[in-house]
């Protein structure tokens, strides 16, 4: 495996995965790399280059298998594994990923999650009753948590990745609207969602014009 | 104004635009390109060749007035517009961006909700009363609605967005998971949430090795 993967074919593997997920629904068993490339709109020589990179999976003249190809994707994704995951805080964004169902199905099992807030403790959510805060160090050490979910308002957020840290969280999604730090020991997804609407408000100006 | 600019560059602007109203907002009134080098991580070269792009604010040696350049890059992301929105699907994440309350102050204003689901029709989000989609139609002639946000299941995607082109939509926000497209007349942002979960797991596994 090539270790010297540049970020932006990664950040496609998931393009990909969901792209290859849809036709094997749709029963197909076999896709030329043309194909894929007008269903994905990536160049076909772009998407060969990408799949090379993890050792390619085509046979020439036979396109690749749909099967073969999504579940090796999903093993270099590391979607095949099975991930504990808190949510901290149950505002709006942390209740519409606790209620997310695919999530579960996908491997990620939401454990706990927590709040600083004393009306929304106790309250249950997808199955899963929420928590106050305070109970979050010793879950933590009672449990074998590999993800955390932040939804947390800005000044709670780096502090709260240092706790999950410290208990041993190697991996943050952060919905907080600011980026955190995984101080070396843990990988960060910081996720801005404004940010796709400033994009789309600049392509809108670009296009008027 | 250069016209060839860069995706990637355009998708870090959202984030110099946040960078520098939290400088703002802590009272700073003039930054170098290597203390925000430092606290964006990026090169402080790549943010010189950034903002170069659009023809470049600082001046040498005195780096940027924090002010001047928050509002540049909010014109040029078109931030400072006024922008009329609604939001069709008030599931999980249509209610998440209904409540979500900076949309407001940054000129972004949600105008109607739609649902398909009677039980949801009548319910306030955010001072909003979600509507039945079959008012849609009518909603957008008598509206001018710039922005569709769509947040449906995946089967109802397309057909939506085809509406709200229809009805003078000219930038889709989709979170249904699946792309959906602009027909060459609309400007399209496809969300899709999950990606960040699939990229932290490979990451969490490359450095496990």
């Amino acid at each position: 495996m090539n270790e010297k993967i540049s970020e932006a074919v990664i950040r496609r593997l998931p393009k990909y995965y969901r792209y290859l997920c849809d036709l094997e629904t749709l029963g197909l068993e076999r896709i030329s790399s043309s194909a894929m490339s007008k269903g994905m709109s990536l160049n076909a020589s772009q998407i060969r280059r990408d799949l090379n990179c993890f050792g390619g999976f085509g046979q020439q003249g036979y396109g690749y298998s749909v099967k073969n190809l999504k579940e090796e994707i999903k093993k270099i994704l590391a979607i095949d594994g099975n991930y504990n995951v808190v949510i901290i805080g149950s505002g709006n964004i942390g209740q519409a990923l606790a209620k997310y169902k695919s999530f579960a199905s996908e491997g990620y099992c939401i454990k706990g999650i927590f709040d600083i807030d004393s009306s929304r403790v106790g309250v249950t959510l997808n199955k899963v009753e929420v928590r106050h805060l305070e109970e979050l160090e010793t879950f933590l050490e009672e449990n074998d948590i590999n993800i955390g979910i932040l939804s947390t308002p800005k000044e709670a957020a780096q502090e709260i990745s240092d706790t999950l840290i410290e208990g041993g969280v190697t991996g943050i999604w952060n919905f907080a609207p600011i980026d955190v730090d995984g101080r070396g020991k843990a990988e960060v997804e910081n996720v801005h969602l404004s940010d796709g609407l400033y994009v789309l408000s600049y392509r809108m100006k670009e296009k008027s014009k």
